[in-house]
């Protein structure tokens, strides 16, 4: 057992333990949970969210992170559920300011150490190994990892033992009885915590709108190996290109199908060759082929691992859905498997390179309902949401992971169950809960929030700037420009008016004069003081430009006024 | 029988019957087709569609109509198959420029009446009832409506006959055998032009892509009879305002239940009211309360009809969750069902509104794929769709109503099956078919496309307005000024420089100084020549400034110059 700042005084058992969910509850994604216990703090995951359509010019969203930054020299480390981006994909940002080291499983760290590559903090990052049975004690906090199935592999749940009690936080899972790897979930470490005594359990709520039991990853193994076998073409599987279980499936079915593998995508190739090189990818060196030498392979010997599952515009699939890839294009006979959920908001994107690969002949499968399914979920669904609860039949008991009416459809299914929960939760992020030997209740707020990131500069979008790219996106944009004499107050020359996202000024002479003339009124009928105070003068002429533009238009773009004194 | 036109002159039969879809073929929504025979066009529905995020500010889409501009004199009259946005929407805008007589059955021109009574176009239309059995002859068309079961009542298809033979043009439908008005499908008439020889079937593809039979209509009672029964609060049940099926269903439900009913916002007050006096809609006087007296029924007594299942920002569900209805409120104990289908691109708003009236205290029911249903769709699954063409067996057949990927599926379910069709064709918008003695081809195409309208003004929103919008909206504005003296060319004073929607140019002094500093280097470099031409002075500022934003912030804001002449 490692531990971690070993010169830590276990404070007395009276204290009390805080739980403080700064993403993921009461929304989708950026999951990150801080555990503090006498004034020393650990954090779980650290992910992001993709952002809404609304979000103009955002690439990704992440935590609020001023709790932690005003816990400076508090937090003892960072450990990772898993690899999946709503759960590390914050990391570069925070690691960048906050300096803690971070647990992680092997994969997990892989798909780290190439983020932080990227961002140029690897050297910087303390990684560290995080394994099954193999407890790491950090302060007063003792963090075993418990692995769990989900779609992505060396993902589990972490037993959180303090002074108070121990809380399981299950990150995200489901019960497959059959994974990929034959690593199934541990439950009877689970069982072992229920046994002791739970204090709490934080649980995925992900599926908590699906009853039943999600079907095991092999369920797609039938459907693949139909597809395979019937195609007179090349057959192109997409699906994220972390999901080693699915991947290793087309790979083996490629290689009874007798057709060579070849990865497509940057995201593809990498993770393919970072998984094969930890031994976790088997796939042998004769069955793969180079990317630039897949035309070489007649198409009915060849099978693609192709990433861009989601319609990203620049990733391989969009773009060999309109022939703009280097070495793979789409041809008649050709099948296209997007084994992959199609996300909300990304249904127009995926529907319309769909499209594009019909209408180049390729037959297309997509998650429709249909069986044998070409995707399944990695999270479970409500039967294994209760077995979560009856193995470990914690005393309180707080959904995580999912909007509020998935976190509400949890509470009442933990509520339904007669497992021995004293009391059910429901927390949104930025609610402490505290636990002492009163209890358990909740106890004030921190400040959480959403920071949007531009990816292209790391730079953070403010509210600011985004309300003004919505109210332009919307309307438009006009420009009033007036050059005016600094000593007589006088215009020097006639009003430049310009607009962008607006009726065409240059098409609208007439509207333009009425306009210039309504300037200089306001203007001229400006007294001395409000001509002293150029403020003031835009101010005017921002109201009347907008009153006139709504009457002759019934439009109300930004108006934005410029004086200069010349 | 009614005769339009009563001056023409059948053509000889060797003429060509022309199919001309100008909307809604390989796109969904927007529905459109025109049939042109000796010269002589009709056309069938007149939809929208409702616009992706990506159109900022637009409001709603309708096609172009450029065909139908360059066919003046030539339009005999307009088909309605039935009342729903996506096959009515465009109206009043084609109404607006091309004169048509407009048939439909009593629902569906009560729903145009108010349409275009909003627009000031009722008085100028001609708006003519469409009645089952009762053929119209239009020139060389005659067209008879065949009723057919859809969420919206007095829906069905159209057979057009004309000298080169017999078409069906579908509508939305699906076989449902126990509709709530006890009006079933006229599977007869469908059959008896099955046994007289039909040349083409346009059929609808909404739901290719269901296997099975979509269930009944009548399949909602039950989930809905539960939740009255149980809910010891109010019951809110949100759907379509057009779906008086559902309407009919929760009225009789709730009167069985010992709730009075009332209909809570304009669509859901207004077209009740409207189906009340056509008698479609059942509802005794004594069981209706009146919108400003919902609040004096304790709250098991009350059931509500609410629209805005789709939680757009005004309607009255979307007010309700947040509590700013002017009559109704949502407390603890009461319970919303949203009895309507969860539309793709949608789904943020609708979450976000229940998770608003979760937090209040609701149960919330909705389309989560529990059974007995909340909602069932209107459109025909896969054996419905096999049904419509066993019955008909059309020589030719033409899928409509659908994305590409629609299109293709439906084709290949109309190829697998053995109803005698010699010849399937996947048309997109625009596609013109032919039919002749000789057989049937596409054979070139017609200007569609779609026409993006600001409802606020009734105006166009152009391309190159979108494209502006677009990308000030990615990336902020930012617009330099230069004020120069027209006689000496020289700048009368330090450039200005102003943004939006990019980084606060106030707190970015530095950066504002060397942008300065470049667009007077800029200019001192320029040679006589180009200081000539303001345009090309402009042309290098802009480039000038776009290269240092990129290299100082790794940002692209569109720029946009401006100089003044002092």
């Amino acid at each position: 057992m490692e531990v971690l700042r070993g010169d830590f005084a276990i404070p007395s058992t009276t204290g009390k333990l805080r739980v403080i969910p700064l993403g993921g509850l009461g929304e989708f994604g950026m999951n990150m949970m801080a555990y503090e216990y006498g004034g020393h703090l650990i954090v779980v995951d650290c992910g992001v969210i993709f952002p809404d359509a609304e979000l103009l010019g955002v690439d990704v969203v992440i935590p609020d992170i001023t709790f932690l930054r005003e816990s400076e020299g508090r937090l003892l480390a960072i450990f990772l559920t898993h690899g999946h981006e709503d759960h590390i994909g914050a990391l570069p940002y925070v690691l960048d300011e906050i300096d803690a080291p971070v647990y992680g499983t092997p994969f997990t760290l892989a798909l780290v150490r190439s983020k932080l590559t990227e961002h140029g903090l690897l050297e910087t990052s303390d990684l560290r190994e995080l394994r099954a049975g193999d407890p790491v004690q950090a302060g007063p906090f003792r963090i075993e990892f418990i692995h769990l199935t989900h779609s992505i592999i060396d993902s589990g749940a972490l037993a959180i033992t303090t002074p108070a009690g121990t809380v399981i936080h299950s990150g995200d899972f489901k019960f497959d009885p059959t994974p990929t790897d034959r690593r199934a979930s541990d439950l009877h470490t689970l069982a072992k915590y229920g046994a002791q005594g739970v204090l709490a359990l934080f649980s995925d709520s992900t599926n908590v709108e699906r009853s039943g039991i999600t079907p095991s990853e092999r369920a797609v193994r039938e459907r693949l190996s139909e597809v395979l076998a019937e195609s007179k073409g090349r057959v192109l599987v997409s699906c994220f290109a972390t999901s080693l279980h699915r991947m290793q499936i087309f790979a083996d079915l490629a290689r009874e199908h007798g057709r060579r593998l070849c990865c497509i995508g940057r995201s593809m190739y990498q993770n393919s060759e970072i998984a094969r090189q930890m031994g976790r990818l088997q796939i042998e060196e004769g069955l793969l082929v180079a990317p630039q030498d897949v035309r070489k392979i007649p198409p009915q010997q060849a099978a693609l691992l192709v990433s861009g599952s989601q319609g990203e515009p620049m990733s391989a699939l969009a773009r060999i859905a309109v022939d703009r890839h280097r070495w793979v294009s789409v041809q008649p006979d050709d099948d296209v498997v997007i084994s992959a959920r199609i996300i909300p908001g990304n249904e127009k994107a995926i529907f319309r390179m769909m499209d594009h690969l019909y209408r180049r002949g390729a037959r297309v499968h997509y998650d429709d309902g249909s069986h044998p399914p070409v995707h399944v979920s990695g999270h479970g669904s409500q039967e294994e949401l209760r077995l979560m609860l009856s193995l470990l039949r914690p005393k309180y008991f707080v959904p995580m992971h999912g909007e509020y009416r998935q976190l509400r459809r949890h509470l009442e299914l933990a509520n339904d169950l007669a497992a021995g929960t004293q009391q059910a939760f429901l927390l949104e992020s930025g609610d402490v809960l505290e636990f002492d030997e009163a209890g358990a209740r909740k106890n004030g707020r921190v400040p959480v929030g959403r920071v949007c990131i531009d990816v292209g500069t790391l730079d953070e979008v403010g509210d600011l700037i985004l309300n003004e790219r919505r109210k332009i996106s919307v309307e438009g944009i006009v420009v009033p420009i007036l050059a005016i004499n600094k000593h007589t107050g006088e215009l020097e020359a006639s009003p430049e008016i310009v607009s962008r996202g607006f009726v065409p000024l240059e098409e609208a002479q007439d509207l333009v004069e009425k306009a210039r003339a309504m300037i200089r009124e306001t203007l001229e009928t400006s007294n001395v003081e409000e001509k002293g105070d150029w403020g003031v003068v835009k101010d005017k002429i921002r109201s009347t430009l907008r009153r006139f533009f709504d009457q002759e238009l019934g439009k109300r773009p930004m108006v934005l006024p410029v004086i200069l004194e010349v």
